[in-house]
């Protein structure tokens, strides 16, 4: 990474005081800055549930975090009673299962050593520190995909500092070829009905200085349609061992008109959010949510007294529409079974 | 039609007195029913513009009275004057100019004659009631597309009552169709940033009693990807001589996730939305609106202070991912310049 960039985020998602994690409330943003102090495994998974935090690599550190507290409180058995709550609290990103079984094997090898928790807060804290190595190591790597100076390039929900330890997935990239003079542009789609795009990516965006515009979700087709972007960079929740990807409700669209006009379609994502236990995309488990997520936006009513809706908070990009996958190991080019197995027993 | 199909819509997009034309003021629906007064064509012209009053084959009705309006005030002359203010309102829809030319070529023959205004007040009433009888001829062709009992189909935006004379297009061969026990559920997108899916379309669902689920829009293509969709049906703006469709912007991403399926798309629409001078979409001029419009949703602010957005208000389907076009003449089916032209040139 060019020695240059400053790698300065908006704000930290969450804080961690070596006793207590501090969770920025994404809910409130961009209107408040407001964290919410959690002390227990109990406060991280209420917060991650709530939707305060999100973004996969994100609720994977403070899960980690979370069993961090859990070793302070209880020790490692407080750690095994903590990891089925965290575990319920969102049931798609795979980033939470890694994070928890990561800690779990932590402290089982450190179970009886005094300082017990002060060694899972430090593990808790390495865990975040990779976190951002991997982001900065695939800002590197998705940034030398735009092989011409100012493209216009398009992103999708919020995969950026505000979803992970810092700097982002797909922000990162952008953020980063923007810093090299690849980007000119960035359009950001709302991502109904949570507006993670409208709130935060933009936000963060305009803070880092790269020139964004807003599109409603329903209006990222016709844009690519109409030749206004380069390529599309999207984050990921899980992606299976054949290279389907797991993504915010609305990603699959994007994916099919980026494909009819042949604008590359990338999904940038750590090791971490491949799960080779799943097979394909269909394995994948969608949580549904409230529909009054959907029937209102903020605290406007938007739908009549009585209305029924579904709220999908996922779905899955079928690996054919995906031209890379960037990882901090390497990129997966072309996308199948084979190229993930391989990224997944490469050091 | 079944003579025992309850053709009652929810409330009159617009009413005629026969010297004033009140018109629903959609923007405040579901909330609040209030009608605006407008007694001369700009006062027409103005509600079309500022979105009182929506939807091609309205705006096309809602003209013709505009016309009626002039004509009452200042004769020929006073519709010849009002014509190029009525068609400034929008850009898109080709309703708007089809029924201006249709009330300025019988304003031309009654020159002269007593009760000029009166006259002209008839003509307009005509060309209110021919839609409504077209939405019931296109009810009936378009119902006959759904082969077996029970399916769940989609509609995008509000092509209904509110939308035309009254019944709809594509919500009128839904609501039809639910009648003969074809339609079992509908899927509403939610159309940002008007939300007239969530406000107008699913409102008429409800007080037409056909079960009716709201999603955001960026969940069609997923729903569709799930199995759930059976057929989709929506309206138009303005259909180009080589079948290409012009719609709601979100319209195109909707068709795209149809054709990857092979779940059948259909545009809805009168005779008068076809416009045979325009050779194909990618000549439709497509209406830019107010950034303000995607930046928030109702009064609710959702993006940081200063953000920038682009706002397209509709979108071209190319005619390759459209199944047929049903009008209140005949099916198009294949979608083609030659089966398009048939179907003008049939009585």
């Amino acid at each position: 990474m060019a020695k240059s960039f400053p790698l300065k985020d908006p704000v930290a998602p969450v804080r961690w005081t070596g006793s207590l994690l501090k969770v920025l409330d994404q809910r409130l943003l961009p209107h408040k800055v407001v964290y919410l102090n959690c002390s227990t495994p109990e406060d991280v998974a209420r917060a991650t549930k709530s939707m305060a935090l999100r973004g996969a690599p994100l609720i994977g550190c403070a899960a980690a975090y979370a069993m961090a507290l859990a070793a302070r409180r209880g020790g490692f058995r407080g750690m095994e009673a903590a990891a089925p709550k965290l575990l319920r609290a969102r049931p798609t990103a795979v980033n939470l299962a890694h994070a928890v079984s990561h800690m779990l094997a932590k402290g089982r090898q450190a179970v009886g050593i005094r300082n017990f928790a002060d060694m899972m807060s430090q593990a808790a804290g390495r865990y975040y520190a990779l976190d951002l190595q991997a982001n900065r190591d695939m800002a590197v790597l998705g940034a030398s995909l735009l092989k011409k100076r100012n493209c216009r390039v398009m992103t999708y929900c919020n995969a950026g500092a505000l979803a992970t330890s810092g700097l982002g997935t797909a922000v990162g990239v952008i953020r980063y070829a923007h810093h090299l003079g690849k980007v000119e542009r960035v359009y950001c789609c709302e991502t109904r009905p949570y507006l993670q795009g409208s709130r935060l990516t933009l936000w963060e965006f305009m803070k880092a200085g790269v020139p964004a515009t807003l599109i409603t979700d329903n209006a990222a087709a016709h844009l690519i349609k109409s030749g206004a972007v380069d390529a599309v960079f999207v984050g990921s929740d899980r992606i299976a061992a054949n290279g389907d990807v797991c993504n915010k409700i609305g990603t699959y669209g994007v994916a099919l008109a980026a494909k009819r006009d042949r604008v590359p379609f990338y999904a940038v994502a750590p090791i971490s959010t491949i799960d080779p236990r799943c097979p394909s995309g269909s394995r994948i488990p969608i949580e549904e949510r409230s529909s009054a997520e959907v029937l209102k936006v903020g605290s406007c009513r938007i739908a009549p007294r009585g209305a029924r809706a579904a709220h999908f908070a996922f779905d899955v990009t079928p690996r054919d529409l995906v031209g890379a996958i960037v990882t901090e190991r390497g990129i997966i080019k072309p996308v199948n079974r084979r190229s993930i197995k391989r990224i997944l027993h490469a050091i």
